[in-house]
């Protein structure tokens, strides 16, 4: 048991375990805090019309002042993406590489916060003090450039996270990496590594970058008569690259669609992380000017996504492009889990244009940006940490993490395998868990920020299943009469024409139910509105077998 | 050109083509109507809160006195699950094999119908006549037993309706898939083969059933300390066949949870499909008392289910079984597309219970019931057909599986991808489109069958979405008085509790656009509900960013 009193490492993800995405992991000593990305999530099926899930920081929010800074390895949306709503309560110094800063800037634009956020840009190898921390940003390969790991020095010793990496030995812009870095610190010693389990079903290595750009290349000297679409995550900057060396290479002219593929363009280009030659770009507007065969999209919509410029131009929505026979699409990525069917919604859609497709099933026109197991076994032999926590992904991938961990020699108690709020504790003496914080998700629906709860998600998966019956109607209470209705009005629950007389026996039945009630001298309107409803909804289920929300309006003059 | 009066075989497809499941297949000669399968098709993501889809089958209803049969490939609901339905309106003879029949008069029993269905069961090998057309059924292998080939004799030639087929040259019940027929009606000419696409995209032949068994027997044999749980698609009556006979091997008893795979158990056993030793099946209710080692558990939710027994045993929710590290989960089945993210929820929850699942990731505890591209081709090289259309499948397969056609040597103009509802025309001269009939989907939603259309699945995702606000109030037009209200009722829409400031305004601005059309003079309803909504929407969409919909309620006295 440890003593009482010796100061510990608290270390606590808010978001990335047994979920996919919203990564935030805080390290606490004492009266320090630092904390490792901070990112969104997206809904899953039950939380209709919800837009973005956040982490819930009320534990960051009541120790504020201990916060000396937030840490970002990477420009990722599940890294980031919460950056806007965690600002509007704290305001800690951001730090993060000249393209994780980039994006950020671009997503504040459209943020109005209080107070003006502290980016602080760093390079691979730099090291900043925060409190008690000491944090270095080591390179490593990822699907957007940029990407670090970090290797935070503690009282209690060295932690290593591994951000999101593979290891490409041909990265697209040379920079392999830092694999002896990270050696070198396994070697004096590391405490404790949090390593992404993202691909950690997988086996093998993941294949380089640079693999995509041969596919593409191969593509090209095929098809010099069609022109060439190719839909990718607009994050990908060294993809981007290879599609406009590639369309360089073969005469092509490159245009861009989509408004977050424009954006990322124009800022890695202007931070230097793109390479177009001079003419190769040219305005979506100027594309009538060439030949199909002179031309290659570059295009969002990679994941189907319904309003996306490739959704638009499968759908003949898009008021530029046209697409039809001469067109050749490419969709260079792999369908996020729950995103399949969008997928294949567009590529029968474009198959019934005439429209030829290529998918990564046919040819290796994508690679993951996560290393495989054997990558993450090279993880775990390059820093030989003493204890491990698997980090970002679902039980089951951290649980096969874990087992590669044990795999490598790790003792059992050595690993272990967290939830979101649960607090880690590091010493001389051990790891182990000990309590929880508040941790969850809270829901960004428009501009509100957690105020869609489970009591609102009720009620619209409810409304979407059955739809709604409203009984309207006026009565004298006191006179023990009903003034005007019930009238029947309905949404999302029958096709009205068809149903008419099943609806004249709804009010028939509401009616009844109503004036029953007055006549029983019945003057409790919940009362009265649970008569209503009861009555009706039982002659529903009856008749339709359908539960409909039912809202009885019972007003008094 | 073809003469007009030569009499012309028409091929109608009314569903299967550019979609899943569905599939039902019109032929019609003169005064002759044959109907091949009639199966259901599952609901999309727009498809809010229905249950079944069906085919739309008016053609069939106009032309009901022509109708000759009904020809059932297999018992699967793709293929008979819109019997019960169409038997409504329709009531010809309906052909199958024993199992089919015997899944069928299962499902009929939930349905009151006003005609007795005439049911007539056959046997591979056999030939129905039915008017100008005479059929003969030929044994497959699919993933469910008794399944079987048409081989339809019209006036213009032989056609092959392939229903679901795959080769399984080690099938479990020693009956392989009869090729020499085949090949025998390819040497005397067939005009036309209609064939099956589920896997076109998908290379090399598909394995036999029996890997399975052969890794289900590795896994009993590696685990004699757990009870095996083994979840997959009740119907597949050899994958049930092959775990009795495991456990049976191990010493284990079978219990069977579930309702639709208790059901079919029950009849595949009543009608001969299986064989289950004497004392190996036990009821639920007799498995404490057992040890773990002992039993074997064989379950319906492979597909991630929520009402299934699978789900329920995950999420601690079954009141016969508890799940925990004694236990070890079989998923043997493949998720269908867009049920990846329920399967993937059940594993993570079972993981996080300490239990060990085994899924087809990781070892072959499932295979496919379709034949892959060598076997689709196995089935052109043998029937050498004349003229070929591609049927049961999304625009994708139905183009990959003419590409497999075009590379056995057939013209591209002796192959017609078609659509649900166009009419394919064959005769001596040529096979052609001619013409559509009407054809489409059908919604089931409970008891109602065609009462929810395009309207009501606007409102539905409309109040998925964004909620509700109800304003109601109660006016005297001719005072120009507001006599009740106006009150706003909310669902879905905003957490009331945190609202409580956003829901006043609104109901200010409610009031005032209501005051403001009386003393306008405004006494038309749909004017002053249409003013009440607009500043109400303005107010919502500024404010909040969300839509939801706005139910004006103004009555009068």
């Amino acid at each position: 048991m440890p003593k009482k009193n010796t100061p510990k490492l608290r270390v606590i993800s808010l978001g990335g375990l047994n979920e996919v995405g919203k990564n935030i992991t805080v390290f606490e000593y004492q009266d320090d805090i630092i904390i490792v990305d901070c990112g969104l999530g997206f809904p899953d099926n039950e939380m209709l019309g919800v837009d973005l899930v956040i982490p819930d920081i009320s534990y960051l929010e009541k120790n504020s002042s201990k916060i000396k800074g937030i840490f970002l390895t990477h420009g990722h949306e599940d890294h980031i993406g919460a950056i806007p709503y965690v600002l509007r309560t704290i305001n800690p110094p951001i730090y993060g590489t000249k393209l994780t800063l980039g994006i950020i800037e671009n997503k504040l634009t459209e943020h109005v916060l209080d107070s003006k956020p502290q980016l602080i840009c760093v390079k691979p190898g730099d090291t900043v003090k925060a409190g008690v921390f000491s944090v270095e940003f080591i390179h490593v390969n990822h699907s957007i450039a940029d990407a670090c790991c970090l290797a935070i020095k503690t009282p209690v010793g060295m932690v290593i996270h591994s951000g999101d990496f593979k290891l490409d030995l041909t990265p697209v812009d040379g920079d392999i990496m830092n694999i002896t870095k990270l050696g070198e610190l396994g070697n004096k010693g590391v405490t404790l590594l949090l390593c992404e389990s993202t691909n950690a079903e997988e086996p093998g290595y993941t294949m380089s970058e640079k693999t995509v750009g041969a596919s593409l290349e191969n593509i090209f000297m095929h098809h010099t008569d069609k022109r060439i679409v190719i839909a990718t995550f607009s994050s990908n900057v060294h993809r981007v690259q290879q599609i406009i060396n590639t369309s360089e290479k073969y005469g092509r002219k490159v245009a861009v669609l989509g408004r977050s593929m424009q954006n990322i363009v124009r800022a890695a280009h202007e931070l230097g992380y793109m390479n177009i030659p001079e003419g190769t770009l040219i305005d979506i507007n100027e594309i009538k000017r060439f030949r199909p065969d002179q031309l290659t999209l570059v295009t969002t919509g990679s994941q189907g996504e319904p309003m996306s410029a490739l959704y638009r131009m499968a759908f003949s929505d898009h008021d530029k492009v046209i697409l039809d026979s001469n067109d050749l699409v490419v969709i260079s990525a792999h369908p996020i889990p729950g995103n399949e069917k969008l997928v294949n919604k567009i590529i029968n859609e474009l198959m019934k244009k005439g429209v030829s497709v290529f998918q990564d099933n046919l040819i290796e026109v994508h690679v993951s940006g996560h290393g495989c197991q054997e990558e993450l076994k090279l993880m775990h032999a390059l820093t030989k940490p003493k204890y491990f926590v698997p980090i970002h992904g679902e039980c089951r991938h951290l649980m096969q993490h874990r087992d590669l961990a044990l795999q490598m020699g790790m003792s059992p108690e050595n690993i272990l395998v967290s939830d979101i709020g649960k607090v880690i504790e590091v010493d001389k003496n051990g790891i182990r868990f000990n309590g929880t914080v508040p941790a969850g998700k809270v829901l960004v629906d428009g501009y509100g920020v957690g105020d869609v709860g489970n009591i609102v998600l009720r009620d619209r998966r409810h409304l979407a299943l059955d739809g709604l019956i409203v009984v309207v109607a006026t009565v004298d209470i006191e006179e023990r009469t009903v003034i005007s209705g019930p009238d029947i009005i309905s949404r999302g629950f029958v096709y009205v024409r068809e149903a008419e007389e099943l609806l004249c026996t709804v009010k028939e039945i509401a009616t009844d139910a109503l004036w029953d009630c007055l006549e029983d001298d019945i003057t409790d309107w919940t009362h009265i509105k649970n008569r209503v409803k009861d009555k009706v909804s039982r002659y529903l289920v009856d008749k339709t077998n359908r539960k409909p929300m039912i809202l009885p309006l019972i007003m008094n003059v």
